[in-house]
């Protein structure tokens, strides 16, 4: 596989892939380093998302998060961004999930859960970023399913199924709560 | 906005950005061909799926479709795609909904619902591409919301809401088979 392009955000290989007839044809993929995402519940139990404008978007409800940079670990940038976004540290942080959304992109997503927060400043309101708090209580975050303003689809799925399975329902609480 | 690579299938844009405080930032995106896919219900009201597994990657379970070709409308592409991996030739084709994945990919998918369907041969297995057709009933349809087969995420989520509200169950079964 050989880079034919390296951006500010999206790197492009090709490679030679041999087709099921024997033949030969040049495939494509995009790359852009991994994002986190950080499920923090509060001490009154509300999970906390933020409302984030960008200056070339609307704003878009979704978990506090950003990209990893080059050479951090996930769990690291998932503390960073948190902070960067919040104004709150996460004591505690745990790993979730991961998942790689469909296309030509090599790209993933990892899901943390934070705990034991402790609030270190207000949101950072950076030069390329407008940020709101926003607090769902866990019936207000169930019902995220169905929105359309929340972005995340793999997070919208994981809240549908726990409104339509009791057993999905608890774990999910079990492990917000406890 | 300014074109920075040109690929196969990607191209890169960079623009420079005013922030918010108005000093400025290169902003880059992607863009790639929008997708179509189709559901079609058969006469046994069956839905039709295809298992496809290509050279690069595992085999998918995912509707019929394919990428939009320059100069082509999506509707051209979603009845050209139908046809090349089904064998059938859809005699009504009418669209349902497009959508825009997150992420910093300009990149639509765009939905069609095939009707009164005519065999002109077998599913073509090109050099490229393997291809299996699989018929799902409508409950079955509306369970593969919880199958992380099913690559895409916005059908999922199309499903798990049917599951949830008989209302919008109502409406996929209609427009299914009315």
């Amino acid at each position: 596989m050989k880079k034919v392009f390296q951006g500010k955000i999206f790197s492009i290989w090709q490679w030679e892939q041999e087709l099921y007839d024997g033949s030969k044809a040049t495939f494509e993929k995009a790359s852009r380093s991994d994002a986190v995402r950080v499920i923090a519940p509060m001490p009154d139990k509300t999970i906390l998302f933020v409302q984030d404008e960008q200056p070339d978007r609307e704003p878009v409800l979704g978990l506090p998060g950003g990209q990893v940079d080059e050479g951090e670990s996930a769990e690291t940038a998932a503390r960073r961004e948190f902070l960067e976004e919040t104004g709150y540290e996460a004591q505690r942080i745990a790993p979730l999930f991961s998942y790689e959304p469909p296309g030509r992109v090599n790209f993933n997503i990892h899901f943390f859960i934070a705990r034991d927060l402790k609030k270190i400043h207000e949101p950072q309101q950076s030069a390329g970023e407008k940020i709101e708090l926003r607090f769902f209580t866990f019936d207000e975050f169930l019902a995220l399913g169905q929105s359309e303003e929340l972005r995340d689809l793999r997070l919208r799925i994981m809240l549908l199924e726990a409104q339509l399975d009791p057993n999905k329902k608890d774990i999910l609480y079990k492990m917000l709560y406890e």
